[in-house]
This record gives structure tokens, sequence and C-alpha cells, in this order.
């Protein structure tokens, strides 16, 4: 059996503004209208005896996962949450260390890449079966198309089967001159990130590195909380030192193997690459939402919530969101990583959240901040409720504009709709419930002397946060 | 006595999307802290024997100029009032007719012009005094810098005293090789819209030309209204035929006088030439508000409410509002007209109303818009009070965040501070009065069929608008 394990780990700036930490690239439609985490969850379908996915996540991302998970019809408590980011290895031992069944195959995806040709992966995971089963580590090597110096290499060995040979080294991001060599030979592929191995072998193989991720794991494990997915122990995690697969695992092991694959593979590691997934026009434009573009070539213009209009652009890339607007040369756009070190280093908000967060009963947008008041608008999804709350420094004034639903303040009770009005004093008990069939939605108006999201203490909660 | 008579008709779409008609450029702070009509009235301390000026402005903008000439000392009723544009002749022809002494110098100003060097400015005015009092039209031409091609230019004939000289010839915007020429051949200056000349001998010349533009205007004043303002007859103003100063006067004229003038002259008329007013950095860069630049030359960056970052620019103008974004390359910043074209013939709010807008009483922003909602933030300036006003489609549902103040609900006033709330249905007389020393900031969600802000009717107010 394989059991397909999706990593989705990855705090996706290099694509800021639009994806944030709270808010990363794998759980956002950057490609097509589905999020990636969900176009890699779908890939799945026709992959020879997979069992459902078991997703591993930060435990902020719990709900967001567990909404994609359900919506593809799958158990959304197959999720291991990570009280704290410990790069790949840890992730992956402990969905090793969760698996009944310790020879079945473990499919390592990431969350966050695009693989355009379906069939060509899944027969390139069936031709991955059987080295699995023997016991051999298969890795994914993408046939490059071009000189990338931003991934690692993979340098194939000994032809065993077909396309499939040993792994000979694994290589280091490579200079141009080098990448150009490698792309010329043939005998290079890029690595990326996909695996094919039994879970006792590849606990078994970082057991021999690191005995000391694997110690802190199991620790994880046995101490995990199940309620609604798998909670991993916060300390025993925490204790785990950090690292790759690829560090820890497989470029040490003698028994990786590699299947070459070429299927339109990408890590959209760039606002350059997701312009090249886009299928630009005849122009070489991509455009989203409401631009209105003159004279342009070569360029991506995202817009948000308002016009962009564009004049002579040529490879530019645009990014609107509420918050923040990047406005980039096309080629400098893994320079992204640079403004968002700079934001970090100032504490900035705008590295970090969206001015939109979903929450698991729908999604709140900060629509103005102001010297002691917040005005945001609140959307209650159909038959949810938020958590029966109460803030210390803040009151909230809400207006119904669209849906109905029923607020509680104190002991009181009252169905609410459009036009509708609640105010809600400092310390007040509330909870709004959408009894509805459509959205209700809410514009709150926050008047204090704090107005942070950490000022809530939950009483009662459907989502298991109280 | 010289009567200065500020032209401020102009709706400034070519720096869109900062300057739209509802609040265009001359009426922004778009070159340093102060409005351009502001810089243009202070241009005026030093002029010898200058009367406080008179200012020709669209009724619509009425309460904005009032409020720059009270702020620059002046008679806020000094303001001569078109209810319709109908190009600067008609406009100046009004003011012509309402200067008590006809033998008065009206100096003609546009509002929307750059004078770096004031000195220069007014030597320049002094030397064509006598004559304009002789009886003679006096223009005054710009030393240009560059081959323009997209000003008119006087060609210059005999001289007659100093650097003055008659003017052979207005010509119009020449294509490059003919600016060139001009400008090497030394005998040519850009036209740029000021001038200096008896008020009966404009009138006399304007008479002959275009006795229509006279007799209607001469019925709109004479059926003019005196409130705050001279009110121009909207029926005879709009029976004008719209023209210009130089097409209905100055190209027929034999009495053509021509002031060159060396004063770092602009009339602000594309992104590029604001760049180059302001000053650049010296990598270029001209950077305002919240901006993180990386690698970037030769731009302009404005932010709005909002962080802007730019990467690998070049060249590049980035102009950022709440409803609308503007990028483009530098070089093509005169093709904004094309965008404002494309939105007025699509009928977008865009091209000619801002997000926020300024009122007699202080001023509003539109927050959010969505489908039979919107929710604004109201800004009342210190003892202002908006209109006794009730609207027939809209409850709203007003939540105090700042400051303090009065509220009239149908019978009922109540003091009101931050953190309170007050509903208005649909149908109820109300108002609120700011009592206090500060802003009083109120965000106003409004819930209703129709949101237009033509669904108001004014019971009362201060500033002559019911």
């Amino acid at each position: 059996m394989i059991v397909p394990v999706i990593l989705s780990g990855g705090s996706g700036t290099r694509l800021w503004p639009l994806s944030r930490p709270a808010h990363p690239k794998q759980l956002l439609a950057m490609v097509d209208d589905r999020t990636m985490l969900r176009a890699t969850i779908d890939r799945l379908v026709g992959v020879a005896e997979a069992a459902p996915p078991i997703v591993v996540c930060n435990a902020d991302h719990h709900h967001l996962v567990a909404t994609e998970l359900a919506a593809a019809g799958h158990d959304p408590d197959r999720v291991v949450l990570e009280p704290i980011g410990r790069n790949t290895a840890p992730a992956l031992a402990a969905a090793a260390l969760l698996v009944d069944d310790q020879a079945s195959l473990l499919l390592v995806l990431p969350a966050d890449h695009v693989v355009e040709n379906e069939p060509a992966f899944r027969e390139a995971v069936a031709a991955g079966v059987p080295f699995a089963e023997e016991g051999r580590l298969v890795t994914f090597g993408i046939v490059p198309r071009s000189a990338e110096t931003g991934y690692g290499y993979i340098e194939m060995g000994e032809p065993l089967s077909g396309s499939i040979r040993e792994v000979a080294a694994f290589v280091e991001k490579p200079d141009l001159a080098t990448a150009e060599r490698y792309v010329a030979g043939g005998d290079h592929l890029w690595n990326s990130g996909m695996f094919l191995f039994r879970a006792d072998r590849f606990l078994e193989e970082l057991e021999r590195r690191r005995p000391d991720i694997v110690a802190a794991v199991r620790h994880a494990v046995a101490g995990a909380v199940r309620d609604n997915g798998i909670h991993l122990d916060a300390t025993a995690f925490g204790s785990s030192p950090s690292d790759s697969i690829d560090y820890a695992v497989m470029e040490h092991t003698d028994a990786a193997v590699v299947v070459p694959l070429d299927a339109g593979w990408s890590d959209v590691g760039s606002w350059l690459a997701l312009w090249e997934l886009s299928s630009p026009d005849s122009s070489g434009n991509v455009t989203i939402g409401d631009v209105i573009a003159i004279d342009m070539t070569g360029s991506y213009v995202r817009a948000g919530g308002r016009l962009v209009a564009a004049i002579g652009l040529d490879d530019v890339v645009v990014v609107d969101t509420p918050d923040a607007l990047l406005v980039a040369a096309k080629e400098r756009s893994q320079d992204v990583k640079g403004v968002v070190d700079r934001l970090r280093a100032g504490d900035r908000p705008e590295a970090e959240r969206n001015r939109r967060e979903r929450r698991p009963w729908g999604s709140f947008e900060v629509l103005e901040t102001g010297s002691g008041y917040q005005v945001k608008r609140l959307t209650v999804s159909a038959g949810r409720r938020l958590s029966l709350q109460r803030h210390r420094n803040r009151a909230e004034k809400w207006t119904v504009v669209a849906g109905t639903g029923v607020v509680t303040v104190d002991e009181e009770r009252t169905a609410v709709s459009r036009g509708d009005t609640v105010s809600i004093d400092v310390g007040s008990v509330h909870r709004v419930m959408n009894d509805g069939e459509t959205d209700l939605e809410i514009i709150e108006v926050q008047v204090g002397s704090y107005l942070g999201e950490d000022d809530i203490e939950r009483l009662e909660d459907d989502y298991g946060r109280s």
C-alpha cells in the first residue's frame, strides 16, 4: 500500500505579498482555481494502491488544511500538526512513525509544487514502487528544461531498469556554467523533494544519521493528542533538531535510486515561475482581476480589490493586496525575499499576516486600522459560529450587512438580519452563529486601548480552540 | 492696481489617479505641502500694487477654494463660481466684468502651475506693467529648456524694451524637429497661459472676435447670485461658447507683447514632469510614503495608505490610491489620458471621484463598498456640522471612534463620544456637529438598496447647499 504524505510546512514568502506565513502559497489558488494543496491531493487520484493522504502542517493551518481534505472527500482528521516548524526530516519522521504498517510505502510530496502532466507523474510513481518495496529510497529527479541555479541537482549513476538509475551524488545549487554543463551532459536532474520509500526504511536510515531527531519525534508522537487530527507534543517536537530529508538521509544513504520525471514540474519559487505557468497571452502578459493595460509585454499583473492601470511596461510583475503592493522587474522577482527580510526586521505585520484571514468559521478582513479603533468585515459561513468569547480591552459594534444569524451577548440571544446592530461592551461574553443558508456578513467596529488578535478569551469553541 | 485672477478650472486628469475632476491637481499638494492653488496665491505676495486675488472655479470646488483663500488670509468670498466649464475665455470675461475699475490690470494665472523662482516671476510682472497700462496685452513666454512638443510656442518679433518684444505669432504644438529648431534659434518661447492686461482692453478685444461670449457672460454676471461668492447664472453661462483666451483673443490681436520668463516654470502636465520637479535623489528616485525600494533608478513611487515594495525598477512611475493604482513607464506617463478615457467610456467612478472626498465640514472616505452596503469614515472638523439631512433609500449606523459631538436624529439630540453608536433609519432627519477641539471621527455603515451620494435631502446647511 502507498500512503501519500503531503508536507505542507512551507511559509511561501517567495510569493509575497500574496503568500505569507499565516496563509502560505500551498493554501492559496496560485495557478488555477484550487489551492496548491488541493491540486496535490487531486494529483493522487489514479495512483495505484494509494491510501488516503496524510498532511503534515503547521498547527496554525489546521482548519484550512482540514477544510481542503474534507472538500476533496478525505477524512479531515488525517492531519499531523506541528507545534513549530522543524524542516522536513522531523515532519516526515512523525508521519512514518504514525503509519500502522511499517512496510507501507510513503509517497512524499511537497504541498506547493505544480505537476502539469499527471499521467507521467503516476507512471513515475509506479516505476519506483518495485525499488521502494525492495527497500531502496526512491527520489524523483526532474528532467531539467534550463540551466537553473536555484535548484540542487542529482547526478545519475549506473542504469538499473529503463530510465531508472542509481544516485551517484546529490549536488548543491551550482553556478551558471556548471548548471549549463549539467543540462548539456544529460546525467543530472533537478532535486524535486518528492520521494517514495518504506516507512521502516526511512526511519532506519534517519536513525543511523540522526538518532536525535528520531528520539525527539518518537516522544512527540507518543505524547500526541488526537483531537480532530494528531497534535504532536510541543515540548518534545520542539526539542528535535531542524533538518531536511535531503541532508539528514538522502545525501548519505547508499540505497538511493532516482526515477526521472518529465512532467511539467515546478516548485513555483518566484513570480517569474508563476508567470511561466500561467499561460501568458501572445504579448507575453498574464493579467488577473481589474487591469487596464496599454502597450505591455512580458508582464504579470495581479489586481486585488481595485483597478490597476499599467502603461508601457515590459517584463514587470505587479501584485496588489489590501495592505502591500509589489512592483518588480520580472527577472528580479526572487529578490522579494529581501523585502520580506526587511519587513521582518521591522516587525511589520505585512511580512506575516494577510489582511484577510481565514478562520474555521469563515474569514475576516481588516478594512481600516486607526488610532484606538479598527474596522473589520466578518464573513461567517452557513451553519458556522464563532467561539463564545470575550475581550478585555475592546468594545465591538456590529452591523449586519448580509445574511441572518443569532447573536448572544451575556444572557441575551437575538435573531439578527441585514441592518441590525449589536453593541458588545468590554468584557461581555458574546458569540454569533449563522443560521441561514448564505454567508452572514458583519461590519465590526472595534474601539479600545488594545486591539490585538490575542485579546480573546474563548469560553467554548466548535473548533477546539478554547 | 493689479487684480490677480486665478483660473482654477482644470480637471487635472493627466495626474490621474491622484488628481481627478472631483479633486483636481490644483487642489492637491503635488509638489510641496501646499495645494497648487495655495502656492499660486502665495506667489502673489510681493507683487507690487496687487489687490487680493479673485479665483474663478467650478462651483463643485467652491468650499475647497474658499478654504484655501481663507487659509492664505484672503476674503473667501472672492470666488467666481462657474456652473459649468466653458474654457478660459468666458471664465476670464466674468472676472473682467466683475472688476469695479475697468482700468485695473488683470494678472491672469492658472492655478496649477509651478514657478520655482518667485522673484524672477515678480520682476517679469513688473516689467509688463507699463505695457499693460498702455493698453497692450502682455503674455509671459517661458524660456524653453528643452524641445517640448507638448506646448504651443510664441514667436518673438521686434524688440521693445530690454527683453520685451512684440509677438510675431502664436504657433501650435510643433513636431520634434520644429521644436528643436525653435529652441536652437532663440526666438521662440513656450506659451504659459499667464497674462497681464487691462480688464477693459481684454473685454474690448474679446468683444471684437467673440461678441457671443461677451454677451452670454454679461447675462451670467447680471444674473449672478452673491452668496459667499459669486454664483454665475447657470443658463446664461451655459449658453456661452467654449473657448480659450489664446484662441479667442491672443492669437488674433495685434496688441500682444511678450515678456520672457525664465523662472523654473512648469505646468506639471504629467508624472514625468512632477518627478523632475520633486528633486530626485542621487539614484534619480522620488519616493513618497511607505516605500521599500531595492535597486531602483529614475523612478517616482508614491505610496498611498499601504506599503509599496519596488524591486529592480528603472524609470517607472508607481502611484497608489485607495481605489486605483498606476504603474507606468515614466516616459509614457502622458498616456494616463488613455486610461482615463477608457474609464470614462465605461462610466467608472475611478475616472471622476476620489475615495476620500473633502466637504465643507471635513471629509469622508469610502472604506468598503459591498452589495447593498457601504462603509465610510467621516471626519468632521472642530466646530463644523453636516447639513440637516435625510436619505430615502439607506439607513446609517454610526460609531464614534474619535472626538466628541452632538447628534440629532428626528426630535432627539444626544451628546456622543468615542464608542457611542447611533442608528439612523431610512427617512430620519439627522445631523452631527463636532462641538470639540479635535476632529470628530465616525465609522458609518450604510445599508440600503441605493447608496449614491445624490440620495440626500438637505433641509438646512451651514454652507449654502440646501
